[in-house]
């Protein structure tokens, strides 16, 4: 099954699926992965120096065969200009941009030939995506794992409300991990989906094995929004996310928790593997994936449109 | 349009839309008004003595003329023995109970012939209600106003856990104020929706009309899960909002919490109508009805129906 709508035409893909640009998880071999079964691969940019990073695009560009693929740059990140070089000088043809403004830099990705999306988790911010210009955005819900909005809407109240508040395709995020789940974010309003936890937890998927068997054995409750007075972040249990808990429990100000945090505590947990004390993230839909074991790509993709095929298929 | 499911077969009404029983808001005449109207109108017992409660049924059979209406019984209430006394006696065909354990009043109420749904936030007491023998199971998800679980699960994730969990007919509560939002309800797994949000800002509502005024006026962040050292509740911004979550940044306890609460501040917010400091419970979904009149039962169940089958023939 093809589906064919604004958000499969503006990237040139045969699924409105895109893979989340994750940190430690989306490498080239998972984004080339996606891109080869009919999705959009995003090189998650967030964990990776600007060299790492062009590494990756080679890799990624050489796997995929004039095939699309994009790279997410989380705009808070101190390096993006450099990381941006990257971008241009290696002809990418996407950039998904987060966690910050969406006026910075698309205007000079577009200059470059590059399609823009802007991942957003109000609709305030997706009405300022279509006066900055981009091409797609993103409207991620409280279910996402890792960042997250300050508003805490969920998918099935923020789609509605990006609808209402842009013309432009609109992608959704938070709790996509089935068929019929998609098809959901499609009747509230999107063309199209990002999937990060489903991804994250493939063979392809950069994280270490421990941090995926840890992760498709959670039950509902297991990943909790944490660190409302620095970031908001969605967060494994854990003893790194128990610290974090109680601290904030017993009223922890934002310094107290930088510093239980540390620093490179998402390379302990999800690339080393250390399920303990590393920083883990997940989306809450992992709970549902609960048993599933760790599956390739392919196998991910093709169930999904098979589900959804089937899904629309069962409303007729 | 009617639809015909396992849902409206068992409560034997049109639309598979149940109006969920809430504090100060669901008397006899948003009951009535839900089922004159096709829906299954519930009766809050939560914020009325067993005296009051059954002027309201006594009303409520009046006034629907031979239609299924039902009753949501809160189980932690202290008089809950005295409630299912009067809802026996006055022979009301359908019992909803929420914040308790599905076992303990199941089977009294099939006894005398009453039918009885249990409201859960999880899958795992989705198992139970079906082991409880109840009818049919309401999964409520995060985006629900007031009382609210503790995993945190969304609608998105929550329906399709509990539909793997439970082969009872299932009822999609939490972020639902559209068809759209009650046909992807379908898709996730559910057969009918319970919806508050919407019938608490209804002229037959009886809730005071600044609260209805106020929860027309919500941006997105403008409702919260608070108390979860209590239990979590979704409230909306104000001084009484302001007030414990400044507790909460704090660390305050379960009982400084408990004291800054007080008592009957839901009646002095939803009831009287002080919109500051009064507690407001309203789900996350109000922000998309920013702008809306207050507008009648029917207006609104007219709409939903209409919504739900132009987005179903927007699929095909």
């Amino acid at each position: 099954m093809e589906i064919h709508n604004r958000v499969t035409k503006l990237f040139g893909i045969e699924c409105p699926i895109i893979a989340g640009g994750m940190v430690w998880c989306s490498g080239w071999k998972l984004a080339s992965a996606v891109s080869n079964a009919g999705g959009l691969g995003l090189i998650g940019a967030g964990s990776m120096t600007p060299e790492v990073l062009r590494e990756h695009i080679v890799q990624c560009r050489d796997a995929v065969g004039g095939r699309p693929f994009g790279v997410n740059v989380p705009l808070m990140k101190p390096n993006v200009a450099e990381m941006m070089q990257v971008i241009a000088e290696e002809r990418v043809p996407v950039v998904f941009t987060s966690a910050g403004s969406p006026k910075k830099w698309t205007s000079w990705l577009h200059e470059r030939g590059i399609k823009v999306a802007h991942v957003v988790a109000s609709s305030a911010f997706a009405r300022k995506c279509e006066e900055a210009g981009v091409d797609a955005v993103v409207a991620e819900g409280f279910e996402a794992g890792g960042h997250n909005g300050k508003e805490e809407t969920t998918t099935m109240c923020l789609i509605p409300a990006a609808r209402k508040a842009t013309s432009l395709p609109l992608i959704a995020a938070g709790g996509i991990a089935s068929g019929e789940a998609m098809l959901a974010a499609h009747v509230l309003g999107a063309e199209g989906v990002q999937i990060g936890t489903l991804f994250a937890l493939t063979q392809e998927s950069g994280a270490h094995e421990a941090f995926k068997r840890r992760c498709l054995n959670l039950n509902e409750g297991d990943t909790k929004l944490l660190l409302r007075k620095l970031s908001p972040t969605r967060l494994v249990k854990g003893a790194f996310y128990d610290a974090i808990e109680e601290a904030e429990n017993r009223g922890a100000s934002a310094e107290e928790l930088l510093e239980i945090i540390g620093i490179g505590k998402t390379k302990v947990g999800i690339f080393d593997g250390d399920i303990e004390n590393g920083e883990l993230e997940i989306g809450q839909v992992a709970s549902l994936l609960k048993g599933n074991e760790i599956e390739s790509v392919t196998t991910v993709i093709q169930r999904l449109m098979l589900e959804y095929e089937q899904a629309l298929a069962s409303l007729s």
